[in-house]
């Protein structure tokens, strides 16, 4: 028998609200509802704001279990996957993923949620939550299957800008490491800067320059700077967080997903030689099980945002209800750590390092 | 009974001389000299000018079947894998690398390998056997996994230099086609360039104005360009060729690499968990066998350099007798086709797109 009182301010205090944007991605609403429910049923906490079409969403609402703790904001349009960015933030008020945004930005939840376009959600966001101070570029952060105890790695920017220069691959390496300390509750993230060799002398010009910055500003970062990396380092267990600017982080997590996806593919065609492979993938049956859930895409579904004044979690495109639920979770974790403030906190020591060395001050922040 | 002439002239004419250097490896001359014995093993009609310390090389080649057809040139120096290229050229004379290089220089042989530093090699190469006319950036061109039928994709510039403007890329496209066709033995390649997504208005400036130059080209190159591609279609059937910039080449490969790494390390403790997936394995031995050959990297051992006055093939620092004898294999199939000329004929119609496409001459060269 429950005793304790259930009083409206520890209610309060206790309650994590994520704002979720129901269309736009390639499956519909419908997996976006199915996943929300996985979440639900595992954090009695959740509350969610969801903003779609209220004809379509209240039929799949229905018949949740945990339908009280959804409430459906409804949005007549819906940002599509080919819109270019600049057209979504002229036309795209009445978009349920603007109206997601604008819960965040209003303080009605603590994160928001999208499967939709990526380069319209990070326009959408940049402009509705605007920048944190001293952030140029925001970027993309995404985890990595990896041989760390964790099982991941941090990489950043996976695609939010094109480019990146000194002083913002060391804002990256601010943020990536507040990230590997609250998303994979590491002390003392190990922040590497991806580059064609280790040597100090290789690499363009703003990586040598951002070598440096980073050298110096490891210890009010709270990180530890290991010095250049490689790409053959982002899956292994001797980096933690890898910075890199956009187009190169982008280009790396899709050659690595297409690298496991042949493996993959190389495997289902091994166990399927003759009756002996056959036979082999029946008795390995627990560990290949294992092993898919290893390398399963939908467990690290999702990339945050950094550097805005709100968690934005993208979720994949053809995200289905695990993968969903896993990205949804991402953000409740997040909001729940008020990792925006703590983000916040650790930038405002980054620029400091960038104005001139000396008048770099200890930390104070403790994200 | 063989009754047919062997005149002087046509042995002359098929006998095909590729020059070594034996130095700089990380596995020393011993294992470039057992990958020989395993080349010339299969090649009956290629010779090899060998070039390295004698006392050591003397030893070595001693007791090989087919010494005879080795000729050992000595050179008193080595390139370490530290020095720095600047250096290398400045001091390098004396060097087994550029005694190398130079035998292709002067006509006495018809392609060059090395397992030594990579970018002394490229320093060198281009300084010893000059740029193609026309060509700003030589490129190294690497043979990927694949699902295509032949095993592999090729993605160049896998390193040689940071950057690449369009017409950079252009010639790229143009060298890995005319490298398709003779590595691969394709008609009409399929060429792809790297951005961060396929539509037309995605990815930097540079890559745009190389989209517009390629779609004008591909006929006078003799490929087939199919437009922008992703990381994820590297080692995917929907492309052939792969043009990016060196910077974003080598991430990839190395991620590439990493990722395959990672996966075998997983397969491995997969197969080692219980009783049942250690007699799994032993069950699938042949099958397990045929994935781990498919995805050796010794089996694609070899970075080719294309836009120079000669072929230059570089083999992995690491290279065991194995992965050795899979890359002077490369050389001389290359040497064996006159590459060299085929990529500069075609590269001679190239110019004529990057001054303007009204210049444009329909193709003569048919590499």
């Amino acid at each position: 028998m429950n005793i304790e009182p259930q009083g409206s301010i520890s209610a309060q205090v206790s309650q994590i609200v994520i704002s979720v944007d129901a269309m736009g991605g390639d499956k519909g609403p419908a997996a976006v509802v199915a996943g929300l429910d996985l979440f639900l049923a595992s954090r009695p906490d959740a509350q969610i704001l969801l903003h779609g079409n209220q004809d379509v969403l209240n039929g799949l609402v229905a018949g949740l279990a945990a339908k009280d703790r959804i409430t459906i904001i409804h949005a007549q349009d819906v940002v599509q996957m080919t819109d270019k960015p600049a057209q979504v933030i002229r036309t795209g008020k009445n978009t349920s993923m603007w109206s997601a945004l604008d819960s965040v930005r209003e303080g009605a939840a603590a994160a928001c949620i999208s499967c939709g376009n990526t380069g319209a959600l990070m326009a959408l966001s940049t402009m509705r939550l605007r920048r944190i101070e001293g952030v140029k570029r925001p970027a993309i952060a995404c985890m990595w299957p990896s041989l760390n105890p964790s099982g991941f790695n941090i990489l950043l920017d996976a695609g939010a800008d094109l480019k990146a220069d000194a002083p913002d691959l060391l804002n990256y390496a601010f943020m990536g490491a507040s990230y590997a300390r609250n998303g994979l509750g590491l002390t003392m993230p190990r922040v590497g800067l991806l580059n064609v060799g280790t040597e100090e002398h290789k690499g363009r010009a703003e990586l040598r320059e951002a070598h440096d910055l980073l050298t110096a500003a490891q210890e009010a970062g709270g990180f530890d700077y290991v010095g250049f990396v490689e790409g053959g380092d982002i899956p292994m267990s001797t980096v933690d967080v890898i910075v890199t600017d956009g187009f190169t982080g982008n280009v790396a997590l899709k050659t690595g997903e297409g690298t496991a996806r042949l493996v993959a593919k190389m495997l289902r065609d091994m166990f399927g030689t003759n009756i002996l492979s056959k036979l082999a993938a029946i008795l390995a049956y627990g560990a290949l099980k294992k092993f898919r859930h290893q390398m399963d895409p939908r467990r690290v579904n999702g990339g945050v945002f950094l550097g805005l004044n709100g968690t934005v979690v993208k979720s994949h495109g053809s995200s289905d209800a695990t993968s969903f639920a896993a990205a949804i979770s991402q953000a409740y974790d997040l909001a729940k750590m008020n990792f925006t403030d703590r983000v916040a906190a650790r930038l405002a020591t980054s620029a400091s390092f960038t104005a001139g060395l000396d008048s770099a001050e200890p930390a104070t922040a403790t994200d």
